[in-house]
């Protein structure tokens, strides 16, 4: 079912077995997820990250809270299926499409109202595949999109230094991936000079998941710590940026990994294209503008400690953000699965979801 | 001879004791330097760091090679200081105030040119001694100017919220700090509602130095992940930025820890004032701009582990320019000892200097 060199979700027909992202790139090893509860846990103790790939496994964790389900009575098993899809869609905040998914399957349990429970069970696995194959059809064709962008706002530049941050790819989706999607797409073209590749603390996606998947797929890249990036854009060596989104406003404000609005604010300065690249399903349009956006504020351990080694005593006071969203102003274009969307954003959002 | 709750270096007539700001603020361990190499070493490896201390410690470096010399020839005595300070000086490229004092040191030993060796070995002595007393109460001045500054660009704002990038407190220093000096004169005034501490990657100084200097005076802080800058200044937790520097140029460009310029960058984009502090020993008017400082690029695998944990392989390629200068555009003060230095930074630097 992949699209790439690298499995984030396997789905054995029972459960699902997860690739362990805290534990990347030193160790690679599965979570088994034979429980709703086991989804929920998984996503919020971040063994899966990435909005699409948090997406797909909340669809995967309602099939299998059907299957947990042992009784007779429809209305029971409704009830049952509510309560996982709640306790799904309590474990982010801010991934839209989590949010996007367990919709979609509710929606899915509700136009099968009255038939055979048995039936729904199988009914609910099926989606959760179909979404899965859907999200990697989807990250292709951003891809495909992306080198759209690219030639649009670099005047066909042959070869590419770009800088991303946080991990937007195979790992994040089902496969294949968003920002990582546009330079997997251009690499096949053999367009990437270079990848700089933000580490981006205090999880180090970048450094520790991004570097892995450029790394399998023979991409050329190097890591800096996140407080290089204006260094580099200084010296030449970023020609554009790329990332992804967690949740994108109906005025094209983006929410995304913390450190995203920063870097969007550097290259603005040096006159950089910046690029988000996203599924449509991450656009909420119920939301006017990143102002709305909930952002998760995550435990202060996750920056005293890094995989285990302490390195900020107790109390020492921190913060810890775990997005901030980018002003529609310092975007340059969103690019979709369907096309990419440009400045007035508004209108052109307003537009596509018509 | 410290002033404040922090001791940098004890000088015991005979060793420099150097705290091992590596392992700051878990284990509080001294390294005795008792001969030049060690002093070169204790640069080199970081044991001390920050541009004014570096000056202080190589100063007591070439007052220990003094001591270390068993000869009777006065030329064989001076070719051996030669040959220390040449050492010294090759331990860490970008910070100015190293040359400075070696210069310095270089000049007190021309300067007692015929005399008994026992005499100049005790004039060196008290050179390192007398540099150190002074540069406290340099930083005591430049504190007392950043009020000024404070005032001048902040309309007499009673409560600050202030950000800072790595440590130029009394770590950095003899003891009291140049940003950190600044901080600690406004809370001596009473004027801190709040330090914002960036953990300063890869080695930590804000997180490990800065946010322990600033528990032990206890002035209230809280410490973010670099990338969380800009968040904290889109909400409003930013009233100014202060920092130190290693470099600056005749015309003020000025050369920091990495993460530097991209801070400027920010807080010009937030409209927030950026200030330098740093003694006039800091300036090297022979170098024109910021271009001509040389950047030192250190180790990849200071990126690669952290305090000791391994968290990117080895086979990952990294970049770890250790400084970056942020032009005298994005600056809106340069603080010393003398004078608070405005726009035209170039003119003012040249009056200066006269």
């Amino acid at each position: 079912m992949s699209a790439s060199n690298v499995r984030t979700m396997i789905w054995d027909g029972k459960a699902l077995k997860l690739i362990d992202q805290r534990k990347l790139p030193v160790i690679k090893e599965y979570v088994t997820c034979d429980s709703y509860e086991k989804i929920y846990s998984a996503i919020k103790d971040m063994v899966v990250r990435g909005a699409p790939a948090i997406g797909v496994t909340a669809a995967y964790g309602v099939a299998i809270a059907a299957n947990q389900f042992n009784g007779n009575s429809e209305r029971d098993f409704v009830d049952f299926l509510e309560k996982a899809i709640v306790k799904i869609g309590s474990s982010r905040p801010t991934a839209v499409n989590l949010f996007w998914a367990l919709r979609r399957m509710r929606k899915t349990i509700t136009d099968l109202k009255g038939r055979n429970i048995e039936d729904v069970k199988a009914k609910l696995v099926s989606e959760a595949v179909k979404m899965e194959a859907e999200d990697i059809k989807i990250n292709k064709m951003i891809g495909k999109n992306g080198i759209q962008a690219f030639s649009d706002f670099l005047n066909d530049k042959e070869k590419l230094k770009i800088l991303t941050h946080c991990n937007a790819g195979a790992l994040a989706t089902a496969g294949y991936g968003t920002a990582l999607g546009v330079i997997r797409s251009l690499a096949e073209a053999g367009r990437i000079e270079n990848v700089v590749v933000d580490e981006t603390r205090p999880y180090l996606q970048g450094a520790r998941l991004t570097a892995w998947e450029l790394h399998e797929e023979k991409i050329p890249y190097f890591i800096i710590a996140d407080n290089m990036a204006a260094y580099m854009m200084s010296k030449n060596e970023v020609d554009a940026v790329v990332v992804g989104a967690d949740r994108i406003a109906a005025n094209g404000d983006s929410a995304n990994k913390i450190g995203t609005l920063g870097v969007s604010i550097l290259a603005m300065h040096f006159k950089i294209p910046f690029f988000i690249a996203a599924p449509l399903s991450t656009i909420d349009i119920n939301i006017s503008s990143g102002d709305d956006i909930p952002i998760e504020e995550r435990d202060g351990n996750e920056i005293r400690e890094l995989m285990g080694k302490k390195i900020i005593p107790e109390y020492m006071p921190v913060k810890n953000p775990s997005f901030d969203y980018t002003p529609n102003s310092n975007i340059s274009a969103i690019i979709t699965e369907k096309s990419v969307i440009k400045n007035p954003f508004k209108n052109n959002i307003k537009e596509l979801f018509k």
